[in-house]
């Protein structure tokens, strides 16, 4: 009820700022007998994790995964997984000068409003920090689906600013997203907006960008009718993420200036004998159940609102200021969302998984 | 979990297929002692049903609500609310030659792998009258925020097709939004759409479109941090709506261009003493919680998928089949969806509020 | 939230008070292709309604049950079963004089502190007249539990006042339960309890009993560790009737008063193969889940409120009033109860059933 | 879903098992602005761990509690509060010689039905050692209800095996009931009681017991109508704590005896203008609701099942086995569970606090 939760069978429940003891999460409802280590969890926490490259912030934390219950002799239990990262790297000193001040395009104003207070160091809950402990959990519901599933989660970069990518997402590869710092597997792409980043860093201004998520080898007849829709759900996820402002599912808002006989999609018997559909302009679902097509669906996410040039604002006491950000922070945050919205899909996919199981017969 | 139900502390549940004895909801949740009748939610309805016009399809229906329970001598008691509508003029005969085909952009394919069965008549379940439902237990909510806040909840139709429009959010006025049957304030554009949907009907063909949200006087401070921001509820609110393919909030995916230093809406002391931003790219939240500025937000509609063209499909034998849709079906559904826009933004509004309310002091 | 709904997978949502349109449920979460009918339905309702014999009140309704949703062409489907009952048999006026009055015993005073008005008539949406909504809703769930497992759900009235009953648990049958009004199998005592109500009854007065609960042919493995164990779950179902007052299961109070080494329930390996235990008072659940033993329990309930004795109380306007309560009332609840504590039982059981088939490989 | 988390808007999430990293809680919906230490929690935790006295198990840990977030400059901020403890002093040997053998009366063979294994050292999740995570909340939720309403937990020891004892619930004070290590605040109980569990102990048996719950200062209003009535809310906290057995309010099993004459609680007129009732047989809740009187409750526990005597039972391999328990055990559980109940209690009361208040004008 209080926002810190998110699923309903798989269900994750993150804590912890930006300062303070740690970040962490409890993944309650993952099935018994999955194998799971620190090193899986690992893997998928270093994409996120600062500092990993020339274009994101330089602040380094390691971001060190301990798994404190829920696994027993390398499998889980079905008991409660937590998972706890424990802070390091404070500058608490960076915000003094601020923590009256309410930074335009942050929370601090509107946690002030909502709760009489605010842990002001960092953003404290609102810090993307937070975004960690969902990653962690992704990374149990991803491996969990690759391995009785072979469900693979291919989310990349696909614009930054104004640079767009071409990308076949039928054939992407993980190994294509990695192979460079910006996650963009259109190479020629991914140079520019590399430039593009360091160059809007050098003005101290920040750009953002457009993610393509893609869910590979989905079962059909997942998702609930009516209000849990698959694409409602995945709505919901991404929207969840700090920064993003903007969701869409298979043919999304261009789509809307088609017409019913060009959007539609035909379906037919393939040689395998399943039913598919000719194109995707769906996405993936139809009625919001899964329909056995890739899912794909792009999310927007805006300019990070910490840049390192003189600002107005007012503070606390509702006086005018003028202030200039310090510290060390990311001038494009989309290469380190990648992993993010994998994580958000993996789980949101995995407790449909669970829900439609529950009603089979 | 079988997805029937939405919201927190304002719940409603809607039950109900196309064909059978009605489609209803029930809200639980909703404080006692507010004036409703059945008048202020046939009111909402009417904007809704069948036939009100000449570009909606011309299939007639009354939707006549019937309050069940919760209400005494005028007044809300506290103790759910139920609403329904009895179903009338059945032409199940339309279905039957479809009831084996699995039609192209519906949900008949996915529900028979999801359940084993399917009521095929009308789409069962998957029919937009569903959404009859949402409408009623949204004119509820719409009212209390009225009453007790002041709040407008002012969607219109902004684009059909290709056809744009140009509104100025802050004046906009329900009257303007219903002067016309497409539901579009913009008097030239709306000329523009009829033309569209009306050639578009006559190609035996559907369009699609966007839905502008807006809502406006809204209380600082709503919203829950990190998964229940205000964003990603009304994500998921409006994505579970029938042909939902897109949402976007504040700057969306049109945001991502910007710089950081372009993007931030400057915070300034209002004559007032309120504190308020110059600009809202934001659209009314900040860290997913509301500023107190009106939230504003874009929702994508696909073409309507029953277009009186033959299509190519397959049925349930896995046999390849063409069919021609019968019945009566709009060509676009735009104009119909703006109150369900409405209905869903004031349920998702509520519930906040009293999830809000509950941890004050 | 607002206290209506019972049930995560399996899940029911009631409505409707004493007076007014009618009393209902939807039942969200029931499987696909479960064959029921009105008739499966009311022959439970038959078992829970007014009128029924000479020992309860001789208030008649008919208490009709409509499905409204969720069934076609004889089957479930997966969607929201609606069920409805009209109310009728209005005596309204009985309660002109009682309207501003606290009853001892009822929830008018609790019910007006908690919204700051009420439905006075008939106890509004306290009355026990909402438990025909979960009748019915379990009535489909014991169907559904019965065909796909072999479970029985056996409650009889196994007290009434001091008059205690001697009935073996392991060969009990529906039909013993039906074979008297009372609804205790065991016929000497039956016919003590009888004579009891009806000289309770003459003196215009009220007593109290209990219900022992039954369940056999549980599978083993139902129920979730830590906060959902099957006892909790069924203690809250429990209480969550109308003028229920304590649960127990197993060897329950009485069991206190043993060693561990007589409580311990020792396993052995049954000719079957099967792991079993020589004795049984868990009551069928260990560390919360159950072992595949019958589940038994008890549940107390206090004398019917209502008594046509005079009584002193205060009213509205906080004066000191005498009254007299008119209309006809139950001398004792405990024979309607049994189908309702069955309801809630075979709720509880099916909800488990899919809480734990998600999570099974 | 998977039965790890308890509350709705004062939600806690539980998690760890006996042996592994630890043993927390996170607690999600907490308001803001409570002054908490982890002094605060650790008095609490103090009631409850091992090792506090001659009467309780020898084992000795220090159980001490690490606020790891949510909680800024010695105030709640309103986000998710998480405390852990780290588990220290394990014998993981002792159960070495257990981990293939169903011990009678534990959970070992209905998860290994469940989950197809189990973490067998020290019972695992199903351990007793879980409930320090609800007395660590509960700390909060208590001190919450203290400050604000001025409401105080009062449980003890009512009875230990037939040993009975003698309490003015109106006068009763915690000092009193900390005043002896049963907690039982008849001072001729207590060493009647601490005499048999010596007994008990000595011939390696275990004995069972009652705690009465007392809640003081309640205010009326709180309560869900139908299912989250406070008694049904009650019943399903306390039985859901490790041995509890059965559970009743007010009246209880008693009270089935009784006359509605008799039972029904008399309201009148204080002399401070509030309304009251005479005799308080309904312990405190009128249709669920709470009418301002105190509220008590009666738990059952039965034996520890952890007996140091020869027992028989089966294994994993489906073989009959004898053994005989090692390790330090309570031989009567009830003066350790003063605190848990106590928690669950404020819990319970703490979500309709705000629950409540959600609805309010």
């Amino acid at each position: 009820m209080a926002g810190n939760s998110y699923g309903q069978l798989f269900r994750i429940t993150t804590f912890g700022e930006s300062h303070g003891g740690g970040v962490g999460v409890v993944v309650d409802g993952c099935p018994a007998n999955l194998e799971i280590s620190e090193n899986d969890i690992q893997k998928e926490l270093n994409r996120r994790k600062p500092g990993q490259s020339g274009i994101t912030t330089s602040r380094k934390e390691s971001d060190t995964i301990h798994i404190l219950s829920g696994v027993f002799e390398g499998k889980t239990t079905g008991t409660p997984i937590s998972l706890l990262v424990y802070n390091e790297d404070f500058h608490s000193s960076d915000y003094d000068n601020l923590k009256d001040v309410y930074r335009p395009g942050h929370a601090d104003y509107t946690y002030d409003v909502k709760y009489g207070m605010r842990d002001f160091r960092g953003g404290g809950r609102a810090s993307a920090r937070e975004t960690l402990a969902r990653v962690a959990a992704g990374a149990i519901a991803k491996k969990y689906l690759k391995e009785k599933y072979g469900m693979e989660f291919l989310s990349y970069v696909e614009k930054v600013g104004d640079i767009d990518s071409s990308v076949d997402l039928n054939t992407i590869t993980s190994e294509q997203i990695e192979a460079n710092i910006v996650r963009c597997p259109d190479k020629n792409a991914a140079e520019k907006m590399i430039a593009l980043i360091e160059s809007v860093r050098n003005d101290g201004d920040s750009i953002g960008g457009v993610i393509r998520g893609v869910i590979r080898n989905v079962p059909a007849g997942l998702g609930e009718p009516v209000f849990d829709k698959i694409p409602a759900d995945l709505a919901k996820a991404m929207m969840s993420i700090n920064a993003a402002k903007g969701f869409e599912i298979g043919s999304g808002f261009a789509g809307t200036r088609l017409h019913g006989s060009e959007h539609n999609d035909e379906f037919y018997i393939a040689t395998d004998g399943k039913i598919r559909t000719k194109t995707n302009n769906a996405g993936g679902t139809l009625g919001g159940i899964t329909t056995g097509e890739n899912i794909y669906f792009r999310v927007a996410f805006k300019p990070v609102s910490t840049i390192m040039k003189k600002q107005r604002s007012v503070n606390k006491d509702k006086k005018a200021v003028e202030f200039t950000a310090k510290g060390r922070h990311d001038p494009c945050v989309l290469p380190r969302v990648v992993p993010i919205v994998d994580a958000m899909s993996a789980i949101t996919i995995l407790d449909h998984i669970l829900r439609n199981k529950a009603y089979l017969k």
